[in-house]
Protein backbone atom coordinates (compact mmCIF):
# COMPACT_ATOMS: atom_id res chain seq x y z
CA UNK A 1 0.00 0.00 0.00
CA UNK A 2 1.28 3.52 -0.53
CA UNK A 3 1.72 6.03 2.90
CA UNK A 4 1.46 9.14 0.63
CA UNK A 5 -1.20 10.04 -2.00
CA UNK A 6 -0.83 12.71 -4.43
CA UNK A 7 -3.71 15.83 -3.57
CA UNK A 8 -4.33 19.28 -5.84
CA UNK A 9 -4.33 22.17 -3.62
CA UNK A 10 -3.93 25.57 -4.20
CA UNK A 11 -0.92 27.59 -3.23
CA UNK A 12 -0.12 30.98 -1.66
CA UNK A 13 2.94 32.18 -2.49
CA UNK A 14 4.24 35.60 -4.11
CA UNK A 15 1.37 36.99 -3.17
CA UNK A 16 -0.93 35.12 -5.46
CA UNK A 17 -2.69 31.73 -5.24
CA UNK A 18 -2.01 28.83 -7.93
CA UNK A 19 -3.21 25.48 -8.25
CA UNK A 20 -0.30 22.81 -8.16
CA UNK A 21 -0.42 18.95 -6.69
CA UNK A 22 0.91 18.00 -3.38
CA UNK A 23 2.26 15.15 -1.63
CA UNK A 24 -0.27 14.17 1.45
CA UNK A 25 0.64 11.37 3.69
CA UNK A 26 -1.73 8.64 4.59
CA UNK A 27 -3.94 8.20 7.93
CA UNK A 28 -4.52 4.24 7.81
CA UNK A 29 -7.13 2.79 10.52
CA UNK A 30 -5.63 -0.78 11.65
CA UNK A 31 -8.14 -2.71 14.03
CA UNK A 32 -6.38 -5.62 15.51
CA UNK A 33 -8.38 -8.95 17.03
CA UNK A 34 -5.88 -11.28 18.90
CA UNK A 35 -7.44 -14.07 19.76
CA UNK A 36 -10.62 -13.54 18.27
CA UNK A 37 -11.26 -10.62 20.91
CA UNK A 38 -10.57 -6.85 19.36
CA UNK A 39 -7.85 -5.24 21.13
CA UNK A 40 -6.65 -2.10 19.50
CA UNK A 41 -7.04 0.30 16.70
CA UNK A 42 -3.44 1.81 15.33
CA UNK A 43 -4.02 4.56 12.96
CA UNK A 44 -1.13 4.47 10.93
CA UNK A 45 1.23 5.15 7.20
CA UNK A 46 -0.36 1.98 5.44
CA UNK A 47 3.45 -0.06 4.82
CA UNK A 48 4.98 -2.73 6.84
CA UNK A 49 2.18 -3.36 8.47
CA UNK A 50 2.88 -6.92 9.73
CA UNK A 51 5.94 -5.42 11.45
CA UNK A 52 3.99 -2.87 13.20
CA UNK A 53 1.67 -5.37 14.78
CA UNK A 54 4.39 -7.79 15.90
CA UNK A 55 5.95 -4.70 17.25
CA UNK A 56 2.68 -3.30 19.07
CA UNK A 57 1.64 -6.85 20.21
CA UNK A 58 5.51 -7.31 21.56
CA UNK A 59 5.42 -3.76 23.26
CA UNK A 60 2.09 -4.27 24.87
CA UNK A 61 3.51 -7.29 26.52
CA UNK A 62 0.67 -10.01 24.30
CA UNK A 63 4.00 -11.37 22.34
CA UNK A 64 7.33 -12.45 23.83
CA UNK A 65 8.84 -13.71 20.64
CA UNK A 66 7.88 -14.04 16.93
CA UNK A 67 7.38 -17.59 17.54
CA UNK A 68 4.58 -17.27 19.46
CA UNK A 69 2.63 -16.41 16.72
CA UNK A 70 0.37 -19.15 15.24
CA UNK A 71 -1.60 -17.12 12.47
CA UNK A 72 -1.48 -13.22 11.05
CA UNK A 73 -4.11 -12.12 8.33
CA UNK A 74 -4.14 -8.57 7.55
CA UNK A 75 -7.35 -7.57 5.42
CA UNK A 76 -5.48 -4.26 4.00
CA UNK A 77 -8.90 -3.43 2.26
CA UNK A 78 -10.94 -3.35 5.27
CA UNK A 79 -8.18 -2.37 7.92
CA UNK A 80 -8.33 -5.22 9.83
CA UNK A 81 -5.55 -7.14 11.33
CA UNK A 82 -6.37 -10.95 12.67
CA UNK A 83 -3.63 -12.48 14.89
CA UNK A 84 -3.47 -15.75 16.99
CA UNK A 85 -0.79 -16.17 19.37
CA UNK A 86 0.46 -19.34 21.03
CA UNK A 87 0.93 -17.59 24.76
CA UNK A 88 -2.06 -18.00 27.45
CA UNK A 89 -3.57 -13.97 27.59
CA UNK A 90 -5.00 -13.39 31.27
CA UNK A 91 -8.91 -13.18 30.97
CA UNK A 92 -8.71 -9.53 32.54
CA UNK A 93 -6.96 -9.21 29.34
CA UNK A 94 -9.48 -6.42 28.68
CA UNK A 95 -9.12 -4.53 31.78
CA UNK A 96 -5.95 -3.48 30.30
CA UNK A 97 -7.70 -2.35 26.99
CA UNK A 98 -8.94 0.64 28.98
CA UNK A 99 -8.88 3.90 27.13
CA UNK A 100 -5.69 5.72 26.40
CA UNK A 101 -5.73 9.07 24.95
CA UNK A 102 -2.50 10.27 24.13
CA UNK A 103 -0.89 13.16 24.56
CA UNK A 104 0.57 12.60 21.11
CA UNK A 105 2.49 11.08 23.30
CA UNK A 106 0.42 9.47 25.56
CA UNK A 107 0.44 7.24 28.72
CA UNK A 108 -1.85 6.52 30.69
CA UNK A 109 -0.69 5.89 34.60
CA UNK A 110 -2.49 3.03 34.14
CA UNK A 111 -1.10 1.67 31.76
CA UNK A 112 2.55 2.70 33.11
CA UNK A 113 1.68 0.95 36.27
CA UNK A 114 0.11 -2.27 34.81
CA UNK A 115 1.46 -3.62 31.21
CA UNK A 116 4.47 -1.63 31.42
CA UNK A 117 6.09 -2.90 34.40
CA UNK A 118 6.16 -6.30 32.99
CA UNK A 119 8.06 -5.37 29.54
CA UNK A 120 10.00 -1.93 30.22
CA UNK A 121 13.94 -3.50 31.22
CA UNK A 122 16.62 -1.71 33.16
CA UNK A 123 19.05 -1.34 30.20
CA UNK A 124 21.97 -3.49 30.91
CA UNK A 125 23.80 -1.79 27.57
CA UNK A 126 27.39 -0.81 27.60
CA UNK A 127 27.61 0.78 23.73
CA UNK A 128 29.27 3.79 23.79
CA UNK A 129 28.77 6.51 20.79
CA UNK A 130 31.41 9.63 20.17
CA UNK A 131 29.63 12.86 19.94
CA UNK A 132 30.65 12.35 16.31
CA UNK A 133 28.31 9.65 16.23
CA UNK A 134 26.03 11.09 17.84
CA UNK A 135 25.20 13.53 14.85
CA UNK A 136 25.97 11.62 11.83
CA UNK A 137 23.35 8.94 12.86
CA UNK A 138 20.75 11.60 12.70
CA UNK A 139 22.33 13.45 9.46
CA UNK A 140 21.91 9.68 8.11
CA UNK A 141 18.55 9.31 9.38
CA UNK A 142 17.15 12.58 8.02
CA UNK A 143 19.26 11.55 4.97
CA UNK A 144 16.59 8.78 4.47
CA UNK A 145 13.66 10.01 5.46
CA UNK A 146 12.62 10.75 1.91
CA UNK A 147 8.88 10.97 2.61
CA UNK A 148 9.62 13.83 5.32
CA UNK A 149 10.79 15.82 2.94
CA UNK A 150 7.74 15.67 0.28
CA UNK A 151 5.23 15.59 3.32
CA UNK A 152 6.03 17.02 6.25
CA UNK A 153 4.34 14.62 8.25
CA UNK A 154 6.27 11.55 8.22
CA UNK A 155 8.17 10.72 12.17
CA UNK A 156 11.11 8.61 11.33
CA UNK A 157 12.96 5.76 13.30
CA UNK A 158 16.35 3.87 12.95
CA UNK A 159 18.16 0.99 14.70
CA UNK A 160 21.52 1.95 14.44
CA UNK A 161 24.48 0.38 15.55
CA UNK A 162 27.77 3.09 16.22
CA UNK A 163 28.77 3.03 12.65
CA UNK A 164 25.76 3.46 11.03
CA UNK A 165 21.79 3.12 10.22
CA UNK A 166 20.60 -1.12 9.97
CA UNK A 167 16.87 -0.42 9.44
CA UNK A 168 14.64 2.96 8.76
CA UNK A 169 10.52 2.89 9.35
CA UNK A 170 8.71 6.16 9.15
CA UNK A 171 5.19 6.40 10.31
CA UNK A 172 2.66 9.59 10.87
CA UNK A 173 2.61 7.92 14.20
CA UNK A 174 5.87 8.27 15.87
CA UNK A 175 4.85 4.82 18.44
CA UNK A 176 3.85 3.23 15.49
CA UNK A 177 7.53 4.45 13.48
CA UNK A 178 9.02 2.31 16.84
CA UNK A 179 6.73 -0.25 16.60
CA UNK A 180 7.58 -0.86 13.34
CA UNK A 181 11.33 -1.29 13.96
CA UNK A 182 10.83 -3.16 16.70
CA UNK A 183 8.38 -6.13 14.86
CA UNK A 184 11.23 -5.86 12.23
CA UNK A 185 13.84 -6.74 15.03
CA UNK A 186 11.67 -9.41 16.06
CA UNK A 187 11.00 -10.90 12.72
CA UNK A 188 14.80 -10.72 12.06
CA UNK A 189 16.11 -12.00 15.08
CA UNK A 190 18.12 -8.81 15.06
CA UNK A 191 19.52 -8.26 18.74
CA UNK A 192 19.51 -4.58 19.52
CA UNK A 193 21.59 -4.52 23.43
CA UNK A 194 24.09 -3.12 21.30
CA UNK A 195 21.86 -0.81 18.69
CA UNK A 196 20.89 2.45 19.38
CA UNK A 197 17.37 4.67 18.51
CA UNK A 198 17.65 7.30 15.94
CA UNK A 199 13.89 9.17 15.92
CA UNK A 200 12.65 12.55 14.88
CA UNK A 201 10.12 13.08 17.62
CA UNK A 202 9.65 13.98 20.59
CA UNK A 203 11.28 11.59 23.21
CA UNK A 204 7.81 11.49 25.53
CA UNK A 205 7.35 8.83 28.55
CA UNK A 206 5.63 6.61 25.80
CA UNK A 207 8.20 6.92 23.51
CA UNK A 208 11.16 6.09 26.13
CA UNK A 209 9.11 2.99 27.52
CA UNK A 210 9.08 1.75 24.09
CA UNK A 211 12.88 2.19 23.62
CA UNK A 212 13.34 0.13 27.14
CA UNK A 213 11.12 -2.25 26.12
CA UNK A 214 12.83 -2.75 22.43
CA UNK A 215 15.74 -3.09 24.51
CA UNK A 216 17.90 -0.16 23.62
CA UNK A 217 20.68 2.01 25.75
CA UNK A 218 20.48 5.04 24.03
CA UNK A 219 17.88 7.17 22.53
CA UNK A 220 18.90 9.85 20.02
CA UNK A 221 16.37 12.60 18.93
CA UNK A 222 16.09 15.47 17.06
CA UNK A 223 13.50 16.92 19.44
CA UNK A 224 12.99 17.88 23.10
CA UNK A 225 12.33 15.30 26.03
CA UNK A 226 9.64 15.80 28.65
CA UNK A 227 10.30 15.38 32.46
CA UNK A 228 8.81 12.67 32.62
CA UNK A 229 10.53 10.80 29.69
CA UNK A 230 14.00 12.12 32.09
CA UNK A 231 13.22 9.97 34.85
CA UNK A 232 11.90 7.29 33.62
CA UNK A 233 15.25 7.20 31.43
CA UNK A 234 17.37 7.54 34.85
CA UNK A 235 15.47 5.07 36.13
CA UNK A 236 15.37 2.56 33.12
CA UNK A 237 19.39 3.22 32.62
CA UNK A 238 18.78 5.19 29.27
CA UNK A 239 20.80 7.50 27.81
CA UNK A 240 18.76 10.12 26.13
CA UNK A 241 20.34 12.99 23.95
CA UNK A 242 17.75 15.53 22.13
CA UNK A 243 18.04 18.65 20.42
CA UNK A 244 20.34 17.25 18.04
CA UNK A 245 20.89 19.90 15.14
CA UNK A 246 23.63 20.72 13.26
CA UNK A 247 26.45 19.84 15.45
CA UNK A 248 25.17 20.57 18.85
CA UNK A 249 23.10 18.41 21.29
CA UNK A 250 21.87 17.58 25.09
CA UNK A 251 22.36 14.47 27.03
CA UNK A 252 19.47 14.26 29.85
CA UNK A 253 20.36 11.05 31.34
CA UNK A 254 23.17 8.71 31.78
CA UNK A 255 25.66 10.78 30.08
CA UNK A 256 28.59 7.84 30.59
CA UNK A 257 27.15 6.08 27.56
CA UNK A 258 28.69 9.42 25.20
CA UNK A 259 32.48 9.48 24.89
CA UNK A 260 34.07 12.61 26.21
CA UNK A 261 30.52 13.75 28.18
CA UNK A 262 31.78 12.57 31.42
CA UNK A 263 34.87 15.18 31.44
CA UNK A 264 33.05 18.90 31.14
CA UNK A 265 34.84 21.92 30.35
CA UNK A 266 34.28 25.00 32.74
CA UNK A 267 31.33 26.57 31.91
CA UNK B 1 0.92 24.25 38.94
CA UNK B 2 3.94 24.45 36.54
CA UNK B 3 4.02 23.07 32.91
CA UNK B 4 8.09 23.51 32.74
CA UNK B 5 10.84 22.50 34.94
CA UNK B 6 14.25 23.24 34.79
CA UNK B 7 16.64 20.39 34.65
CA UNK B 8 20.63 20.41 34.37
CA UNK B 9 21.64 19.03 30.88
CA UNK B 10 25.16 18.03 29.17
CA UNK B 11 25.56 20.42 26.10
CA UNK B 12 28.00 19.18 23.64
CA UNK B 13 28.55 22.56 21.37
CA UNK B 14 31.83 23.57 19.59
CA UNK B 15 33.64 20.48 19.96
CA UNK B 16 33.07 20.35 23.66
CA UNK B 17 30.84 19.55 26.34
CA UNK B 18 29.20 21.74 29.14
CA UNK B 19 26.84 21.52 31.94
CA UNK B 20 23.72 23.83 31.67
CA UNK B 21 20.34 24.52 32.81
CA UNK B 22 17.87 23.62 30.51
CA UNK B 23 14.08 24.05 30.60
CA UNK B 24 11.89 21.10 30.09
CA UNK B 25 8.02 20.00 29.46
CA UNK B 26 6.16 18.73 32.02
CA UNK B 27 3.95 15.79 31.25
CA UNK B 28 1.35 15.15 33.39
CA UNK B 29 -1.16 12.00 33.71
CA UNK B 30 -4.72 13.43 34.71
CA UNK B 31 -7.39 10.27 35.25
CA UNK B 32 -10.95 11.55 34.87
CA UNK B 33 -13.50 9.63 36.79
CA UNK B 34 -17.07 10.82 35.25
CA UNK B 35 -20.22 10.23 37.46
CA UNK B 36 -18.15 7.93 39.79
CA UNK B 37 -16.60 5.27 36.83
CA UNK B 38 -12.95 5.91 35.40
CA UNK B 39 -13.18 6.89 31.55
CA UNK B 40 -9.78 7.87 30.26
CA UNK B 41 -6.57 9.24 31.28
CA UNK B 42 -5.03 11.99 29.62
CA UNK B 43 -1.35 13.30 29.34
CA UNK B 44 -1.29 16.74 29.13
CA UNK B 45 0.80 19.90 30.09
CA UNK B 46 -0.33 20.62 33.86
CA UNK B 47 -2.58 23.97 33.81
CA UNK B 48 -6.60 24.96 32.52
CA UNK B 49 -7.27 21.39 34.13
CA UNK B 50 -10.43 22.76 34.12
CA UNK B 51 -10.82 24.01 30.73
CA UNK B 52 -9.14 20.85 29.91
CA UNK B 53 -11.74 18.24 31.15
CA UNK B 54 -14.56 20.56 30.30
CA UNK B 55 -13.41 20.67 26.48
CA UNK B 56 -12.22 17.13 26.58
CA UNK B 57 -15.78 15.76 27.88
CA UNK B 58 -17.79 18.14 25.42
CA UNK B 59 -15.27 16.69 22.83
CA UNK B 60 -16.35 12.93 23.91
CA UNK B 61 -20.06 13.54 23.87
CA UNK B 62 -20.13 13.42 27.31
CA UNK B 63 -21.23 16.66 27.55
CA UNK B 64 -23.17 19.29 25.86
CA UNK B 65 -23.01 22.63 27.93
CA UNK B 66 -21.24 23.55 30.80
CA UNK B 67 -24.32 23.65 33.01
CA UNK B 68 -24.64 19.92 32.76
CA UNK B 69 -21.57 19.70 35.23
CA UNK B 70 -22.96 19.18 38.64
CA UNK B 71 -19.63 19.73 39.88
CA UNK B 72 -16.02 18.84 39.46
CA UNK B 73 -12.81 18.55 41.74
CA UNK B 74 -9.07 18.31 40.60
CA UNK B 75 -6.53 16.51 42.81
CA UNK B 76 -3.69 17.81 41.34
CA UNK B 77 -1.52 16.25 43.88
CA UNK B 78 -2.70 12.53 42.70
CA UNK B 79 -3.76 13.29 39.36
CA UNK B 80 -7.54 12.55 39.54
CA UNK B 81 -10.04 14.61 38.26
CA UNK B 82 -14.14 13.53 39.12
CA UNK B 83 -17.26 14.94 37.31
CA UNK B 84 -20.39 14.39 37.57
CA UNK B 85 -22.94 15.89 34.99
CA UNK B 86 -26.20 16.02 35.08
CA UNK B 87 -26.85 14.03 31.56
CA UNK B 88 -27.86 10.56 31.59
CA UNK B 89 -25.39 8.82 30.04
CA UNK B 90 -25.54 5.79 27.98
CA UNK B 91 -25.74 2.30 30.27
CA UNK B 92 -22.96 1.27 27.59
CA UNK B 93 -20.74 4.40 27.96
CA UNK B 94 -18.02 2.07 28.82
CA UNK B 95 -17.92 0.19 25.19
CA UNK B 96 -17.29 4.04 24.09
CA UNK B 97 -13.75 3.24 26.01
CA UNK B 98 -12.10 1.07 23.88
CA UNK B 99 -8.51 1.49 23.84
CA UNK B 100 -7.61 4.16 21.73
CA UNK B 101 -4.12 4.40 20.20
CA UNK B 102 -3.37 7.44 18.89
CA UNK B 103 -1.11 7.90 15.89
CA UNK B 104 0.53 10.88 17.98
CA UNK B 105 -2.63 11.95 16.33
CA UNK B 106 -5.04 8.89 16.67
CA UNK B 107 -8.16 8.10 15.21
CA UNK B 108 -9.92 4.94 15.88
CA UNK B 109 -12.12 3.84 13.39
CA UNK B 110 -14.20 3.06 16.13
CA UNK B 111 -14.19 5.96 17.65
CA UNK B 112 -14.52 7.76 14.05
CA UNK B 113 -18.09 5.98 13.80
CA UNK B 114 -19.21 6.24 17.19
CA UNK B 115 -18.78 9.24 18.75
CA UNK B 116 -17.85 11.36 16.13
CA UNK B 117 -21.06 10.49 14.31
CA UNK B 118 -23.07 12.35 17.52
CA UNK B 119 -21.06 15.27 17.60
CA UNK B 120 -19.16 16.20 14.52
CA UNK B 121 -20.98 19.26 12.81
CA UNK B 122 -21.00 20.49 9.11
CA UNK B 123 -19.93 23.59 9.55
CA UNK B 124 -22.18 26.57 8.36
CA UNK B 125 -19.74 29.49 9.13
CA UNK B 126 -19.22 31.93 6.97
CA UNK B 127 -16.34 33.98 7.98
CA UNK B 128 -14.15 34.67 5.49
CA UNK B 129 -10.07 35.40 5.93
CA UNK B 130 -7.79 36.97 3.22
CA UNK B 131 -4.13 35.71 2.82
CA UNK B 132 -2.81 38.53 4.77
CA UNK B 133 -4.72 37.68 7.64
CA UNK B 134 -3.79 34.02 7.79
CA UNK B 135 -0.59 34.67 7.96
CA UNK B 136 -0.66 37.17 10.42
CA UNK B 137 -2.91 34.85 12.57
CA UNK B 138 -0.16 32.39 12.51
CA UNK B 139 2.54 35.26 12.86
CA UNK B 140 0.17 35.89 15.94
CA UNK B 141 0.12 32.54 17.77
CA UNK B 142 3.80 32.05 17.14
CA UNK B 143 4.81 35.70 19.03
CA UNK B 144 2.72 34.01 21.92
CA UNK B 145 3.57 30.68 22.29
CA UNK B 146 6.71 31.52 24.49
CA UNK B 147 7.06 28.11 25.86
CA UNK B 148 7.55 26.35 23.03
CA UNK B 149 10.84 28.90 22.08
CA UNK B 150 11.89 27.43 25.78
CA UNK B 151 11.37 23.84 24.73
CA UNK B 152 10.86 22.45 21.65
CA UNK B 153 7.62 20.62 22.80
CA UNK B 154 4.30 22.38 23.71
CA UNK B 155 1.75 22.21 20.88
CA UNK B 156 0.39 26.20 20.33
CA UNK B 157 -3.18 26.18 19.48
CA UNK B 158 -5.75 29.32 19.24
CA UNK B 159 -8.95 30.43 18.51
CA UNK B 160 -8.67 33.88 16.49
CA UNK B 161 -11.05 36.10 15.01
CA UNK B 162 -10.05 37.38 11.48
CA UNK B 163 -8.51 40.42 13.13
CA UNK B 164 -6.64 38.37 15.68
CA UNK B 165 -6.06 35.86 18.85
CA UNK B 166 -8.83 35.77 21.34
CA UNK B 167 -7.27 33.21 23.60
CA UNK B 168 -4.10 30.99 23.27
CA UNK B 169 -3.28 27.80 24.98
CA UNK B 170 -0.70 25.17 24.64
CA UNK B 171 -0.41 21.70 25.29
CA UNK B 172 2.73 18.60 25.12
CA UNK B 173 -0.75 16.71 23.18
CA UNK B 174 -1.94 18.25 20.18
CA UNK B 175 -5.50 17.73 21.15
CA UNK B 176 -5.46 18.99 24.36
CA UNK B 177 -4.40 21.99 23.17
CA UNK B 178 -7.79 22.15 21.50
CA UNK B 179 -9.57 20.82 24.66
CA UNK B 180 -8.24 23.65 26.48
CA UNK B 181 -9.63 26.32 23.98
CA UNK B 182 -13.13 24.34 23.40
CA UNK B 183 -13.47 24.24 27.67
CA UNK B 184 -12.36 28.29 27.61
CA UNK B 185 -14.91 28.57 24.77
CA UNK B 186 -17.80 27.33 26.84
CA UNK B 187 -17.11 28.26 30.51
CA UNK B 188 -16.83 31.10 28.69
CA UNK B 189 -20.00 31.27 26.63
CA UNK B 190 -17.83 32.17 23.81
CA UNK B 191 -19.50 31.94 20.60
CA UNK B 192 -16.75 30.05 17.93
CA UNK B 193 -19.20 29.63 14.98
CA UNK B 194 -17.37 32.70 13.06
CA UNK B 195 -13.93 31.91 14.69
CA UNK B 196 -10.91 29.82 13.59
CA UNK B 197 -8.71 27.81 15.20
CA UNK B 198 -5.09 28.36 14.51
CA UNK B 199 -2.94 25.79 15.12
CA UNK B 200 0.97 24.53 15.33
CA UNK B 201 0.79 20.65 14.99
CA UNK B 202 -0.07 18.80 12.29
CA UNK B 203 -3.74 18.73 11.30
CA UNK B 204 -4.70 14.81 11.33
CA UNK B 205 -8.42 13.02 11.52
CA UNK B 206 -8.54 13.86 15.33
CA UNK B 207 -7.60 17.38 14.89
CA UNK B 208 -10.02 17.92 12.19
CA UNK B 209 -12.85 16.22 14.33
CA UNK B 210 -12.14 18.11 17.10
CA UNK B 211 -12.31 21.22 14.96
CA UNK B 212 -15.34 20.39 14.06
CA UNK B 213 -17.53 19.87 17.07
CA UNK B 214 -15.74 22.68 18.09
CA UNK B 215 -17.80 24.45 15.53
CA UNK B 216 -15.03 26.34 13.61
CA UNK B 217 -15.13 27.21 9.92
CA UNK B 218 -11.43 27.44 9.17
CA UNK B 219 -8.34 25.71 10.80
CA UNK B 220 -4.98 27.44 10.02
CA UNK B 221 -1.90 25.25 10.49
CA UNK B 222 1.77 25.81 10.38
CA UNK B 223 2.25 21.78 9.43
CA UNK B 224 0.88 19.43 7.12
CA UNK B 225 -2.72 17.45 6.63
CA UNK B 226 -3.12 13.72 6.46
CA UNK B 227 -5.35 12.55 3.60
CA UNK B 228 -7.82 11.36 5.95
CA UNK B 229 -7.92 14.76 7.41
CA UNK B 230 -8.29 16.27 4.03
CA UNK B 231 -11.25 13.90 2.98
CA UNK B 232 -13.39 15.04 6.47
CA UNK B 233 -12.33 18.52 6.16
CA UNK B 234 -15.11 18.05 2.51
CA UNK B 235 -17.31 16.27 3.83
CA UNK B 236 -17.61 18.40 7.41
CA UNK B 237 -17.37 21.60 5.20
CA UNK B 238 -14.41 23.14 6.77
CA UNK B 239 -11.55 24.79 5.45
CA UNK B 240 -8.25 23.35 6.36
CA UNK B 241 -4.68 25.26 5.09
CA UNK B 242 -1.77 23.85 6.07
CA UNK B 243 2.04 25.29 5.69
CA UNK B 244 1.64 28.36 6.60
CA UNK B 245 5.66 30.01 6.85
CA UNK B 246 6.46 32.97 5.96
CA UNK B 247 4.42 34.74 3.64
CA UNK B 248 3.20 31.54 1.40
CA UNK B 249 0.51 28.79 2.68
CA UNK B 250 -1.48 25.87 0.88
CA UNK B 251 -5.25 25.24 1.02
CA UNK B 252 -6.83 21.91 1.16
CA UNK B 253 -10.62 21.85 1.16
CA UNK B 254 -13.18 24.64 0.62
CA UNK B 255 -10.82 27.15 -0.84
CA UNK B 256 -13.95 29.73 -0.65
CA UNK B 257 -13.39 30.96 2.74
CA UNK B 258 -10.04 32.36 1.77
CA UNK B 259 -10.55 35.39 -0.31
CA UNK B 260 -9.04 35.17 -4.16
CA UNK B 261 -8.52 31.64 -3.35
CA UNK B 262 -10.61 30.48 -6.13
CA UNK B 263 -9.42 33.28 -8.50
CA UNK B 264 -6.27 31.17 -9.86
CA UNK B 265 -3.31 32.58 -11.72
CA UNK B 266 -2.47 30.31 -14.71
CA UNK B 267 0.67 28.43 -13.04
Amino acid sequence: MEIVTKNTIRRYTDGKFIETDDIIAEEFPLTIYLNDVEFATLVCSPDDLEELVIGFLASEGALRSFKEIESMNIDERGGFCHVKVSRELPKDYGSFSKRVLGSCCGKSRQFYFQADVETSKYSLSDTKLTPEQCISLMKEMQEESTIFKDTGGIHNASIASPDGTIVHKGDIGRHNALDKLYGHCLQNNISVKDKVIVFSGRISSEVLTKASKIGVGIVLSKSAPTDLAIKLAHDLNITAAGFIRGSSFNIYSHPWRIIGADELESQ
